[in-house]
């Protein structure tokens, strides 16, 4: 992946994003450092900062101000991490072991509360009070689906609206800003910041959809963590709910769903979901929205910097990891 | 305390600010409204938005600017009290249940990052970057201060300059961004800022002094939650510091310092403290920073938003609950 264009055009903007990450605060306590560098360590593919990075080249936005931005949100994701983490009791997230395996859950909140605070810091030295405001009613839009999905309760099944809903609050929000940033910092008219923002979101919806399937059908050893693990929580993504469509009677696969499986259950249940056309029916789905994420990149002329956002489409639903 | 004048005096201004902290997002989880306004009906004095939007009066900004500045302190303070409330696992506080008496851990730590998103949205609405920089610095502050006490560890006794590190981050950060709030809204010179923020520092410091000697001396119906809380958790304020000063050998007070005290040991050592002279020292150092509050407003000339200050810092010296 470190071969890809998308990175390589950012690449010197990512190094110092990535030591913004690390920056300590005058009087910060040490094991606040110790905790996010473990976290930004751990972190990811870095798909965020990268999207505000090429989308602030792509407007003309000045690059000192886009490199806040894209700290900024990569932050604000690993700040959600942190609380998700402590919410699901997932013990494994990225292939590292997760903060609230290590600290306490009180050193845990406080944890992801700081890193909530520097998020928002380091967005202000973007100097942009509109992406301010897009920032935190982004992270309302994530809460608010968090709550969502708790009041819904775990092993029921949502309708497929519902499912995008989860999808675009959980994950396609923050995206979608991440590729209106550069647009916002730039300062351009609001139909090429609108195409920049439905580019992010139709991303974000395609690149959640496939990590949903990857839950099912990963490599554990690239994935970092096994499969399975939404059904063992009880929570029902799109390759499960397009396996039910069809199958609407498979036992290990509706056992499982009665709430609290075995693990033997578990790795039956995805097993039959991951041997059946339900993967390549989600994949379908993750393609189209990588197109439509593409065909709103019409409206701008050839670039290296909309080459990469074409082929991060691209990149989103190929990828295994 | 509803005739005293600083209350009076933006009383039109407040009722803006509370329509705002009961505003519903669209789309916004029905139970999220439910807790944030269970939260805000619970609430307090008001110390935080009339300081804000005192501070503008004063220096001439937009008042409406202002709203939605004192709407995103009283917010910001309301997330840090959900997270905090978890965290020591108080059960009463401001003489409402907390929210986690109601919820679960899970529904808490989510709807104080709601929170969190939600003062950060209200205070960017009040257009000013610099007015956000220093909202997330602080905010940082505060996590900053919570994570140190968590690791210095329950039952510590901790220096003079210790506890007023703790007391600063905790409670005098905030109040002083309240009081600079307004100097910034309003673009007035760095002295003016400064001045307004080092009122606020030391009305926060005494604040938080009468706050601790209350935890000793309060009626308990008054104070809203059961006297020696501090103590009872192994958190050792400004009275008994002074207290173990004074007499080393206390028995009652050395041993509730051992660690997990019986509730009888509480209560007598509680009543040692209460009735020693380290009540009124600790009282005498509350108003010498009311005083030096006081003092920082020196420079502005004569006016009724200059008075309500003054008598804010009388008041919050004064005050019983």
């Amino acid at each position: 992946m470190t071969e890809l264009s998308f990175v390589s055009l950012v690449r010197s903007d990512l190094e110092r994003v990535e030591s913004l990450l690390r920056e300590r605060y005058p009087g910060q306590h040490e094991s606040i450092g110790v905790a996010v560098d473990h976290l930004v360590d751990g972190g990811g593919k870095r798909l965020r900062p990268a999207l505000v990075l090429l989308s602030a080249r792509l407007c003309g936005a000045e690059p000192e101000r886009a490199v806040f931005a894209a700290a900024a949100v990569e932050m604000l994701h690993t700040a959600t991490l942190i609380h998700d983490d402590l919410i699901d009791g997932a013990l494994v997230r990225r292939g590292t072991g997760t903060l609230n395996a290590h600290w306490s859950p009180t050193a845990t909140v406080l944890t992801g509360d700081y890193a909530f605070a520097y998020a928002a810091y380091l967005a202000s030295r973007a100097e942009d009070v509109r992406l301010m405001q897009r920032f935190a009613e982004t992270l309302m839009v994530i809460c608010n689906g968090e709550v969502r999905q708790m009041f819904d309760g775990r092993y029921r099944q949502p309708s497929l609206r519902e499912y995008e809903q989860r999808i675009y609050a959980k994950t396609a929000s923050l995206i979608a800003m991440s590729a209106e940033a550069g647009a916002i910092l730039a300062g351009v008219d609001p139909a090429t910041t609108e195409a920049l923002r439905a580019y992010g979101e139709q991303l974000g919806l395609a690149f959640q959809v496939v990590d949903d399937v990857l839950d099912f059908v990963a490599d554990e050893e690239m994935l970092g963590k096994p499969v399975g693990s939404d059904l063992r929580q009880g929570l029902i993504t799109l390759p499960l709910l397009l396996y039910l469509e069809a199958e609407p009677e498979q036992s290990a696969v509706r056992q499982a769903l009665q709430g609290d499986p075995s693990e033997e259950l578990v790795r039956e249940a995805v097993q039959a979901v991951a041997g059946s056309p339900a993967i390549e029916q989600a994949l379908g789905v993750a393609r189209q929205r990588a197109d439509w994420a593409k065909e709103a990149l019409d409206g701008f002329s050839d670039s290296s910097y909309r080459a990469a956002l074409l082929e991060l489409a691209d990149f989103t639903v190929r990828r295994c990891f």
